[in-house]
């Protein structure tokens, strides 16, 4: 079956991994057609908009997105991109690749962040010059869906341990609806979970990272729990990510546009072409995600090394080592 | 002058290690009058309250509250006695203390946290039975107002770095107020300090904390991030933390009641005994706040130790040395 794939560089290194992940694609046995649309700085300053009708029109109406990174604007571009592919999963691993020095290389995570609401669905109001508020909002229908999707992905990835994050001493009826929505899933489907707060969370995963597997997270806890463990492994260079859908997913490296090596062709490609393992991995291709990250792994464990690894290879060498090794 | 003290020992070990914090306070020149009052699961459990009216009129007519540690009903008790002192600036130093492994031993921080809005303002609503919102609240007057101490606490203790810490490209106008008035009130000072994302300095903070003095963060955040430090630390367990208001204050460890090994004498009073020099500090008594500390440094390099820290000392025992190092 073909799949439509819309393919959206963005802005900085996302030029120049984004072509990268399509090589590696493209070296394997999968009918993908990929269709690029704009977004980023550069095509705001044009049109004064970071994301045009048409590259919305496109991922709407394809079976999957690769995102390359955005700028100034990201929140711009990436928050409505989610929504137009219907995703409430943000699926971030978090987990130390060889050849990163890692504050707890042990750390071997995957977040399951609920990615449609609490505090992003950003319905704000300027009251008074000296006072704003937020709205944050939670349904037990959103609540029920992320849970599912954890417990799910928990089970099909074969890890034990699946924690429900939450703040619900403080926000009683909002994360209350969320842990008690998520509780009632675990139960219907026989699963083993535990709880924790989201700032007793936050010091655990510091220390004793390798207690958690799977970690089932409203929005802004996913946010910066997520970010956290990036630190815990070496960084965000090269961690990837999924907003999975229904229908639809996209799929992002967490790192940014890095302006300040964009353009000299020495990007480390690995979180983009990680992203687009799991896209692989969401489409069906199991066996081909597999490859494409064992192949990384290999090239990152073996080298050749991007500069930001110490190494002195290009984007081009590094990506080329990667199809070689599929 | 004298201080009226109030003194809430509360539940599990914060009935042995206020003691303890007492003991300490006793053998210093200080002019206190101490009072106790009730609070936690006992007192709920005889009178369904386990903040009994008496001890909130008790906290606010002190000069100040010494506040051991809440069990089960910790958001209950600490969340309004925080509003009682009209405590505006939660003080949360992380700082690895000689005795401690430590994740990160270069940690050497200052979380000075919003303490009466965002989230905590605790509007909320379940609106149906499947849909419930939260209200998130920011005020010019409470941004400027913890940016004030913030910056004022940095120049009187010496920092150099000042970092305001927001999620303003999500929560646009809240966090967006909030960064707007802290940054203003730095020009006006004409302090120097940088911002970061929420998320961001999650990572950061793991990786490189020693780049980072003074945080000022909005409530949650400095929630969450002052834990996270607390796990590169070493854990909660020997962090102080002060609730600063304009003429009222509170003082409380940051750790729990743990009710594993309350009532066997044996609990560590090191963060109590930190936050009564927090205390001392905060009443301008700033010559015994610093021999505080720095007994409970000398004791906790050289022992003796209570078993968390691997030794056989009791409570009682530790606070002796700690008391013949004065
Ligand atoms: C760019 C920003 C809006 C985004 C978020 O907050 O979700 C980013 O931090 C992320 O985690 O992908
Ligand atoms: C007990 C709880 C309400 C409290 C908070 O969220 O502020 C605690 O986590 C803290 O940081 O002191």
């Amino acid at each position: 079956m073909s799949h439509q794939i819309a393919v959206i560089p963005g802005d900085g290194i996302g030029q120049e991994v984004t072509p990268a992940a399509i090589d590696v694609l493209d070296a394997l046995e999968v009918d993908f057609e990929f269709r690029e649309g704009e977004a980023g700085d550069r095509v705001a300053e044009e049109t004064g908009d970071p994301l045009p009708e048409a590259t919305i029109e496109l991922a709407r109406e394809s079976d999957a997105t690769l995102f390359g990174a955005a700028g100034e604007r990201a929140a711009d571009i990436i928050l409505p991109l989610r929504e137009v592919v219907g995703s409430y999963a943000n699926v971030r691993p978090a987990k130390a690749y060889p050849g990163l020095e890692a504050v707890k290389p042990e750390t071997d995570l995957v977040f399951i962040r609920e990615n449609t609401q609490g505090v992003y669905a950003q319905i704000e109001s300027q009251l008074t010059d000296d006072l704003a508020t937020l709205t944050r909002v939670v349904t037990r229908e959103a609540s029920r869906k992320i849970a599912e999707y954890g417990f799910e992905y928990a089970e099909e990835h074969g890890y034990d341990n699946v924690t429900i994050a939450h703040k619900a001493n403080v926000m009683q009826e909002t994360d209350g609806l969320f842990l008690e929505a998520a509780e009632a899933v675990a139960e219907e489907r026989g699963a083993d979970y535990d709880t924790e707060l989201m700032d007793a969370l936050a010091m655990k995963l510091v220390m004793y990272p390798e207690d958690y597997d799977v970690i089932i997270t409203p929005n802004l806890a996913g946010d910066v729990l997520s970010d956290l463990a990036a630190g815990l492994v070496g960084g965000l260079g090269l961690l990837p990510s999924a907003n999975v859908g229904d229908d639809n997913a996209l799929f992002e490296p967490v790192h940014g546009s890095a302006p300040d090596i964009a353009g000299q062709g020495v990007a480390n490609p690995s979180a983009m072409i990680l992203s687009a393992a799991m896209m692989l991995d969401h489409l069906d291709y199991d066996d081909e995600a597999t490859r494409v990250t064992d192949a990384v792994e290999t090239v990152l464990a073996e080298g050749p090394h991007t500069p930001d690894l110490g190494g002195d290879a290009s984007t081009e060498a590094f990506t080329a080592a990667v199809i070689e090794q599929l």
